[in-house]
């Protein structure tokens, strides 16, 4: 018989979970400070915008919950665990409650307009749990935004008599359940919005949200083929390999992976963007270690380089601004022909159904080998050989198997937005924290939506987002890699993490990202 | 401190042996019949050709060895296990007698014609066991075919009085080591020759040589990320992705990760080349899945494509030759100009030091990928959307750390060749077989050099090389393959295999290529 032993066993992994959720029954929420917020959110907020942060705890009389009815919908690109988060939902309500129901809405938040759904019982689970994926009831890009929008999301939750509903999606997703929570409130809707912070990209952070689900598995399973492609290059003594990394405009997964594999050179967009370097001036510094490498008979090596790089060089983001206004500078018109003809062409031709240029299509690593070969071949002192190979590691991390992290953290952030739905609670993030430590001391609650806010200008208009948290160029994470790069240049110290494990000791299963152990002054980076 | 957990670990894993290899000073070798080969071949070989096959066994009473001097090296690309090779070698020789010594010649075939290398002690090989990659001595693609390279590495055996020589390579450098058996014969030299079968294309096997090392681990590797971007297409259902793999000529390593994951297509280059499949008809074929699949809603799906499809294809393999003598047919003609731009350029353009059409460096990907979108543009009746993703799957596979089958054979491997030599045997192949029974199971012994060889033309000259092994379309993998994928065409059916594990249960970690358990009659696979 054919088996996938792998897949089997993986289902039957037990994991453990916060203390807390031993006792569904005897949690209740204990109330913080309120944000500050600006005005302007209070106006558009005048409900959300009260919440203070919640936290869970026990006491010792348990209390009685009613039967609750909830709606849980995937938003945007996949990012391992999201399974996870269901299963959570699902064991938390029927422990609550034998009599509650999930309802998966299908196709992402486009399913909650068009009432598309499935009850999510024990048994429809069955198989999904610790997989990866969003297969079980699929995601979809579309966002909640017109108020005909609205009204159908209304009439969805109106229609089931929802208790609560549970967004899992990236900073537009959250924003989106921020308005639906302040909507529902407005029409006297008594259905409960919670967002779960979902995103390989790791741009969903705040003081109290530590990660996103996803970050981990996504950067591991990269980090294990960086590995694997720097061993490759150290043993031909060949190639240099210019690995493209998913993660679209903050750098987190190109930082994280740096520090993971220790390669020779890894571009971080907002260090970059700081010091207001030019195409050209990133080049000199690629074609100055190249000949440096050359010099020591290294004719191979490995970079990393951040998918949203190029919107984070100044020139090429005025490029940009430019051709998508269709009024192109001088400037911008000099720089459009020094670029290769091929990503010219890309700048030019390729664009969205809104005229845009689609960022995440140009061959960043390709634009780059393109200069760099080019400013090589200039230089007279130069006498090494470059044979530049590229990769794009994107799709491959976004839908493995979660690491026992995020596998582990889904199912609590799933507990969690059942408990805080079944304690009436609305306009929240589910947050679990204390991330480093063992699952069993995880603290869990709630960081109310508006007070991840701010205004930014989206399509020339100021509109309230949760704000994208980029690199921290004085944070610990940055300034070990800032210590180190220089070594890793010129020697080749590479890191080989190898594939991600799941049955071994608990220093290699239960390893968290290296930036969060930084960040959280866990580890000792040398 | 920053440790590599998982490096660390696996430096400490043990991993079974042959029951034989318990005691090596008791090991004797039955000879068995010497193969029946062609006068040309035995002419070529005077010597070498009457070796009969050698199977290693024991006897009761222990034998005395003389301190041995072995050279070991490694040629052409990167396989994972290479370096427990060095450690077999290693443990085996020392074993025999403490004196023995190991020597890695460095940057492959080149390091024994200019004399470079290291002694490979216990203490220098620490830290190398069951990782991947080439790196402690490198290899290199240098063949050792003129007079004077001969020569060079016979005053390499000379000055360093080597006992023996191991060649760890693939179909290539095994010729090499039977030539170099032979010559050292002829000059009454009594280095040893032994080859070692290395190479992820899985194409160097025979009857006796049940599989080459790093095929199991890359074809796993593989697998694992085809496995995350099937669970990532059929959660987001917008993209069909184009995975070519490496493999060169033959489509082994493609028809294994097929029946690892069960893909959509995956097309084999032999079964293309016995129906003399035409470009166009290609097309078409993929051209009918995707409009079935569209008619079915199923805008999205995952493929697999051999790095070397496009030689198979009768009439490229025409374009090709003669492009390469420079004398282009109207056929020809008129096929280049019905290419893709791009295609017909590298084509064109793309030539190695010898004038040659650079097959490896074309993207079959992608000008299957235009020839489809070109395809689908003009049928009326299609009404999908086909947005297709091209992925290489090569160098992510060849130096990751080897799985626990690869660790395992390689050792033995190292064990094996070395014990050849002491045996006083040259001009061989170390075997390893039983491979599918526990690895005490395993049987070991020699393979003529001899007995894998035919005449082919290479350059436009007849000439004695090893016979690379192509997919078997009467063979039980390809059959099982035959009759699963029209499902897997239309239903998804998708088997995500998980990253390669090390610390688990024995049916995860210890599995053996699928492709190796149905030629031995081990799986049923439905």
């Amino acid at each position: 018989m054919f088996e996938n032993e792998f897949y089997h066993l993986i289902q039957k992994q037990d994991l453990q979970l916060p203390e807390l959720f031993r006792s569904l029954k005897t949690i209740v929420s204990s109330l913080g400070t309120s944000p500050v917020l600006s005005n302007d959110l209070v106006c558009l907020f005048p409900k959300v915008a009260q919440k203070p942060y919640v936290r869970l705890q026990t006491q010792s009389t348990p209390h009685i919950s009613a039967p609750l009815k909830v709606a849980a919908v995937f938003s945007g690109g996949q990012a391992s665990g999201g399974h996870n988060v269901l299963v959570g939902l699902q064991q938390a309500l029927q422990n609550l409650h034998p009599k509650s129901l999930l309802l998966g809405f299908k196709g992402g938040p486009d399913g909650l307009i068009h009432n598309r759904y499935e009850v999510l019982t024990k048994e429809r689970l069955l198989g999904y749990y610790n997989t990866g994926g969003f297969d079980l009831i699929g995601s979809g890009r579309t966002k909640i935004e017109t108020p005909e929008h609205f009204q159908s999301v209304l009439q969805t939750a109106q229609h089931h008599q929802l208790d609560g509903l549970v967004m899992i999606g990236g900073d537009d997703s959250n924003t989106n359940a921020a308005f639906l929570a302040e909507f529902f409130l407005s029409k006297n809707i008594t259905t409960k919005v919670i967002g779960v912070p979902k995103t390989i990209d790791g741009d969903l952070r705040s003081s109290e949200i530590e990660v996103s689900f996803g970050f981990d598995t996504a950067t591991k399973v990269y980090s294990g083929l960086i590995g694997n492609v720097a061993r490759d290059a150290i043993s031909a003594q060949k190639y240099f390999h210019f690995v493209k990394l998913m993660g679209r405009s903050a750098s987190h997964v190109t930082l994280e992976c740096a520090l993971q594999t220790c390669p020779n050179f890894a571009l971080i967009g907002e260090e970059i963007a700081y010091h207001k370097m030019t195409l050209s001036q990133i080049t000199h510094a690629l074609a100055d270690l190249m000949s440096q490498r050359a010099n020591m008979g290294k004719n191979y090596g490995v970079g990393l380089i951040p998918e949203g790089l190029i919107e984070f060089i100044p020139e090429i983001g005025v490029l940009i601004q430019e051709l998508n206004a269709a009024q192109v500078s001088e400037n911008s018109r000099k720089l459009l022909t020094s670029l290769p003809a091929s990503i010219a062409e890309q700048l030019q031709d390729d664009r969205d159904p809104h005229g845009n240029v689609q960022v995440s299509k140009i061959d960043t690593e390709q634009l780059l080998i393109e200069l760099v070969k080019k400013e090589l071949a200039q230089r007279t002192s130069y006498r090494g050989k470059f044979n530049p190979v590229n990769h794009f590691f994107g799709y491959e991390g976004r839908a493995a198997y979660p690491t026992w992290f995020d596998a582990s953290y889904c199912l609590a952030l799933g507990y969690t937005a059942a408990i805080l739905i079944d304690q009436g609670h609305t306009g929240y993030m589910a947050q679990v924290s204390n991330l480093i430590k063992d699952p069993e001391h995880w603290s869990v609650g709630g960081v109310p939506l508006t007070s991840m806010m701010a205004f930014e200008t989206r399509k020339g208009k100021l509109k309230p987002v949760i704000k994208k948290a980029y690199v921290d160029l004085e944070g610990e994470p940055f300034r070990c890699f800032l210590a180190q790069r220089g070594r890793w240049g010129v020697e080749d110290l590479y890191r080989y993490p190898g594939p991600v494990q799941y049955f071994g000791p608990h220093e290699v299963v239960r390893q968290r990202p290296l930036s969060m152990q930084l960040e959280q002054h866990a580890l000792t980076y040398i």
